[in-house]
């Protein structure tokens, strides 16, 4: 090996525990894994609780979740070196979860397993993406692998974001003050937006109300875009045919919540990016963001501390 | 009105019960829905008990099923007329429903709707369509149809087929004589084929065997493609992560049948192509038919009796 392939090596620190994936991301992209002291970059793969003190040594850090504002929060973020977050990483497992969420819903496969072979009522329920409309709210990351995903089953998108900027294979782009004009001309909606004062409680009575009695909504953002009273109301009152949900308000339900026990309801517990296959998915983009470092370029989603997100 | 168009109206009778979407694509191709004693052609939405005595006078039956074994075992087919059936009209459909089961299963939703909240068990077994191999056995109409869907995913396809016909999309093709080769190399299995006597337990103790601790089964088919009693002992043994079924053997399962206990299995009551929504589906290839019919071109699914299928 010669002397400069040995100072091409950065040094990475994985931490609070060392992962495999990762590692092997490391040390394919010509890095080498070292303890913290040595480091000058740290992936930090854990919370806020229990960040290390940082010397001037470390130049950049790779945080490995996309939301940051419980290290915003514990004061964690310096301006004295680099950081990154996992901001779109993990976006087309996402995107891949609300396809099954909203698929699994139309072709009645909750139904199926809660009550078996009740083929006279399953039957006339199943429904089929082919055709159909599906809003994005919140296009941005995880609407740019949904919208293909829906397009292969036939589907039409309407994207919906704040940015403007476009979603490939969209039929219909849309900025958030004009959102009002969805409900109604739109089969499906698919909640991704993030959770802010003016997303809260975006589907509510009136919006829900605006949808259809064959209608699905999937959420695999956050919780408190829904009112889930409504939603409860709109369940049970047959204003719209589902809902299929990775998040709740609270998380999880309380036992006692009475969407457990609506037979329209698909809930699965916030995996729509699992914890356990997160370093798998982050590892190529590490890799990435080393090469990047190695060559002096712009590393991909840096967080800016002083944004505050 | 001018004769020209009056002249150009074929009279076609829906039988056994006149049907909307029908109706609608035989007046949208310009022709007119009449009694059976009028007509040139009949759509026939029934099975083979009550079919009627046919005049010459009816020159093309348009049966609304893809399988017409329980036709030509009713002897109802002659050599008199144009046979057509549904040949291809519903792979679309089936295709998504397979889709809807595969990712059901990766995803674990069935394990979310039957065991609520259950975090730490669900997060560890999610999977994803990305990077994945997905074998399809009996790549015809349906594996046409599911290729794009699965490569949508980020899935890698294999299809194999009797015909050599080429799937577009699949990254590799094998003739049935080389399925051999599909069982280790592939992470889950799709089943399209017939159900013949070469396709008989086509999924048994050995194959499955082959298979991998994280491949799902998928069987959109027919029932006996797969050795049920195999299959249990691989789903229950964690030889394979767990299957998928819309088709089983016998249909409906026993209410004892051991399939039913297994947390890894989803089954919906063989819906993939709806009746319910067969019509619906039925419609535009009608249509497109009418429109050959009355233009003396070929038509679309034109059966050979004498081929007894």
């Amino acid at each position: 090996m010669g002397p400069e392939i040995e100072e091409a090596l950065v040094k990475i620190a994985i931490e609070p525990v060392v992962d495999r994936h990762l590692s092997e991301a490391v040390t394919g992209a010509g890095s080498e894994v070292t303890g913290l002291d040595d480091a000058e970059a740290l992936v930090w793969i854990g919370g806020p609780d229990g960040f290390p003190q940082l010397g001037d040594a470390v130049r950049w850090v790779a945080l490995s979740t996309a939301g940051i504002e419980r290290f915003v929060d514990a004061g964690v973020l310096d301006g004295r070196r680099l950081w990154t977050n996992a901001s779109g990483f993990y976006a087309a497992g996402v995107a891949e979860h609300a396809l099954a969420l909203l698929l699994a819903g139309l072709r009645q496969i909750n139904t199926a397993v809660r009550d078996g072979w009740a083929k006279e009522r399953i039957d006339p329920a199943v429904r089929t993406l082919r055709g159909a409309t599906v809003a994005i709210i919140g296009a941005g990351g995880i609407g740019r692998e949904l919208t293909p995903r829906l397009a292969a089953c036939g589907a039409s998108v309407i994207a919906v974001n704040r940015s403007g900027r476009a979603v490939e294979g969209a039929e219909l782009m849309l900025p958030a003050d004009r959102m009002d004009e969805v409900w109604e001309r739109t089969d499906h909606v698919v909640l991704a937006a993030p959770d802010t004062p003016d997303t809260r409680h975006l589907l509510n009575d009136e919006t829900l109300g605006r949808l259809h009695p064959h209608s699905w909504v999937v959420n695999i953002a956050r919780g408190p875009l829904i009112d889930q009273a409504a939603l409860h109301r709109a369940l049970s009152e047959g204003v719209i045919a589902g809902a299929a949900l990775d998040v709740t308000d609270p998380e999880p339900p309380a036992d006692d919540d009475p969407l457990w026990s609506l037979p329209n309801v698909i809930i699965t517990p916030h995996v729509a990016n699992p914890a356990s296959g997160l370093t798998r998915e982050m590892a190529p983009f590490l890799a990435e963001n080393i090469r990047r470092f190695e060559a002096g370029q712009e590393l991909l989603a840096v967080v800016e501390p002083d944004a505050g997100y």
